[in-house]
């Protein structure tokens, strides 16, 4: 195959395989080339992947030998991305009785869902994540587009237990807000014990359902090394229970009466608190 | 930019951005290249993306002539992805209470919904489906595998009104299997009338939770264009509410005696019944 249509299916392949680890013989074998010609090839991908802040190729010498390709949201990018996230929440037309906020539209973009993916992935891409945790409903696409870039698989906690799913695991927990009691279920043979976690969720107030969906992991024995979360609302009213996380957004006050929605950037441009 | 960086680029563009029109002027501009250069790169990338079943470059000539990236998915590697999935559900260990298949696992893997989002855009890539429609919690991931494809949004139907989501419209049910009464909400402004719908879920059986989101999206005036359905149960004692819809797999028995789980494909590789 000619160098031109192998750097489109290489290109591909890698994209659609991020952490996936490939040594350098079997491209030589599939395209039928030399191994300097595909080590050129490496060269060119990888520089255009760093010039368009798409991440880079890692790559390994000896025999066990490879390339490896890291996404990464480019810090300027994700920086633009957020920016544009804040105007759009900004809509006075977003706020709901109660001073919630209509995000649906938000989330149900799969192109905008992804970017939020890869930039959390970015953020996590050394922490040697197992898994990627969410509980139902409004998390979920969230939690698969990051897990689509850290090449791990989704475990999705649940507020009631279904009989497809086996036997389980359930604790109660205090929610952060309504101070209510309630449930979260994981079906044992979901986790594996000692797994190293990445929990992620669309919104956080005080923490509640954080809080319960790192309790709950607990009783996996698994480690949380990092927690995600789309939107935090600044709740001066409460203590967070939640002080170790990442946030994309911030929404600092939501006025009833003047209808108007303020949002900052969350910290994830900060190192993380 | 030379050629074998602009490949890479633009094999990036379209992956990222399937069914997104791009004029060639924007590519000239972009990478500084005459239009018969880009033209090119685009014969070339075209035809790779055919030969690896990826999809193909749908171009348009004249003054609003441009270029867009239609993923499908080829019919054999259709076909023996679906055949791996037929064994993988095969296993014993999946057999639940109650004849239930255990299949969180291969939900859970972002990669697995890719493919399977793939296979389901491409069967109905001339629908000219403007959202997919999916209910709460399993197909959700499947839907954004699917929509992500389409280019369009996801709109998810719960069981349960939330008041971060504002006023809704919501339709009372009888379940097809367990003849029970449910209910099904969708917020007010998350689905624009006369939306030609593809509707998404993971699992069927009499088609009872089909059903009812047919009649709650005739409340919205949709055209529901398509339903995909991962895996339909053979269900002999029941009459099925719905009978026009695409299965990638279909489970013929669950023998608990013997522990063996019948799987054959689905229908998606005949005309859509």
């Amino acid at each position: 195959m000619k160098r031109s249509g192998r750097l489109v299916a290489m290109t591909n392949f890698f994209l659609e395989n991020p952490r996936v680890h490939k040594n350098l013989p079997s491209f030589t074998e599939k395209y039928h080339a030399a191994k300097a010609s595909i080590s050129e090839d490496l060269d060119i991908i990888d520089q255009l992947f760093q010039e368009e802040g798409l991440g880079y190729l890692k790559r390994t010498a000896g025999s066990a030998g490879g390339v490896m390709y890291i996404p990464e949201s480019a810090y300027e990018k994700s920086v633009r991305f957020v920016d544009q996230l804040c105007e759009r929440l900004k809509d006075p037309n977003r706020i709901l009785p109660g001073g919630y906020l209509y995000m649906s539209d938000i989330l149900g973009e799969p192109h905008t869902v992804r970017e939020i993916g890869r930039i959390f992935a970015s953020k996590f891409s050394d922490m040697d994540i197992d898994v990627v945790v969410t509980v139902a409903t409004k998390g979920i696409p969230l939690a698969y587009a990051v897990a689509s870039f850290l090449n791990v698989p989704v475990v999705i906690v649940r507020r009631d237990p279904k009989v497809t799913e086996g036997s389980s695991v359930s604790i109660n927990y205090v929610s952060g807000s309504s101070k209510k009691i309630q449930t979260m279920v994981l079906p044992k043979r979901s986790l594996a014990e000692g797994s190293n976690v990445c929990i992620i969720d669309d919104f956080m107030k005080a923490g509640g359902t954080v809080n319960g969906m790192v309790s709950l992991l607990k009783e996996f024995d698994a480690n949380v090394k990092a927690i995600g979360v789309l939107a935090e609302a600044d709740d001066e009213e409460e203590d967070r229970i939640v002080d170790t996380y990442t946030s994309l957004v911030k929404i600092t006050n939501v006025d009833l009466k003047e209808n108007i929605i303020s949002v900052q950037h969350g910290n994830f441009n900060k190192t993380i608190r």
